[in-house]
């Protein structure tokens, strides 16, 4: 899987795709993330990448030309699954669509910055508007990472243990249980003793009532989907 | 405002808070990021700082000891108004929230990796659990990220232009109206005359037209509460 990312800020991207499981899925070959710079596609002289908005109004906007430029040059090389944008305003982001975007071939990530791109960048070009959340960050970098994050850790092979992504949160629309570590006795407070038991059928049950119960007292929303 | 963040992978978040905004504001003197690799507090011969799960299962747990020293060592520098735990299972985070700690002094984020931490760390030392999104993500640290770049921005003093935090998405509950730059004229795809007319009140209409319009539209969710 390939996955190309724009943005003004590249920089900021640095450190999420230089380490731990992203750095092992490209070690493996198994993920490709390339980070573009929107301002080398500038054709302006001071390689500028946003202007003053029309109406008037606080706030810069990304300008169409260098972000037109970026996307046909990769269209001219491969084709794209999905054409993304990073936005506040976007379909909130959950599990399913990260599922999803596992298995295809090609995206790209558009980070919007400032107050966002020209609105003729959407209609033109994207395929597909994210958010992450009902919050609002400085800028899509580190939305596309989270987006990033969330497929290549699903791709087979990048987990060291396959099974580990399958008991993770949401994917039987389910939170986790408790899970807890040595010492048995930590100060005083203590492991749940059927843990300890060595009993698998009672253990899973302990797991199975314990995944249902905090699903239901923290987002009881997961249980109605 | 101080936000200490405590991980297993600090190079993860090594470009987050050294560009743009967050360096902004760190450089103004307006919010400090401190990053605490967990396992210069392990005191296990071979700095572990995770073990396996009792009761059996894929996936390794983050243990108690290295994560209690490195909190109480900071607790016993300063009071913290909120001890958070960045986890798939905490509950939602919105721009709300976000609002919310930014008015607070001295926050901690203990980003999960692995399955999560031992339990008996939520009980003992934990005030709140936020998840960004119902995702999961390879660790807690683009989280932590997340929620600290959303708070930091509204800091007074942070963004350029005062106004600007203002007028993004959610903070009136409605999304942002679509927004254009020059060229007014992009191939035939023109900017909306009223944008261009120098009318404020009518620009100012279409504007709060539009964001209902995208609201209703994308997030009517929004709408409700």
């Amino acid at each position: 899987m390939r996955i190309d990312i724009l943005t003004v800020v590249p920089e900021l991207l640095e450190g999420p795709f230089s380490h731990s499981i992203l750095q092992r899925a490209k070690d493996k070959g198994l993920a490709e993330v390339h980070i573009h710079n929107i301002r080398d596609y500038s054709t302006d002289k001071h390689r500028n990448v946003d202007d003053y908005q029309y109406g008037g109004g606080a706030g810069m906007v990304m300008s169409i030309q260098p972000i037109a430029a970026c996307i046909e040059e990769l269209q001219s090389q491969r084709e794209y699954d999905e054409i993304i944008y990073m936005t506040p305003d976007g379909e909130l982001f959950e599990q399913s669509a990260a599922n999803q975007l596992s298995r295809v071939k090609n995206i790209i990530l558009l980070c919007g910055h400032y107050k966002g791109v020209d609105e003729r960048i959407r209609e033109l070009f994207i395929t597909k508007e994210i958010s992450i959340g009902s919050y609002v960050l400085s800028g899509g970098e580190l939305a596309a990472a989270v987006v990033a994050d969330s497929i290549i850790r699903l791709l087979p092979g990048v987990l060291n243990d396959e099974t580990s992504a399958l008991t993770d949160s949401f994917q039987d629309n389910l939170l986790s249980p408790p899970i807890y570590t040595r010492p048995a006795d930590y100060k005083g407070h203590k492991v749940p003793e059927v843990l300890l038991s060595g009993n698998f059928k009672k253990i899973e049950e302990y797991r199975e009532q314990e995944a249902y119960r905090r699903t239901k007292e923290r987002r009881p929303d997961l249980l109605d989907s």
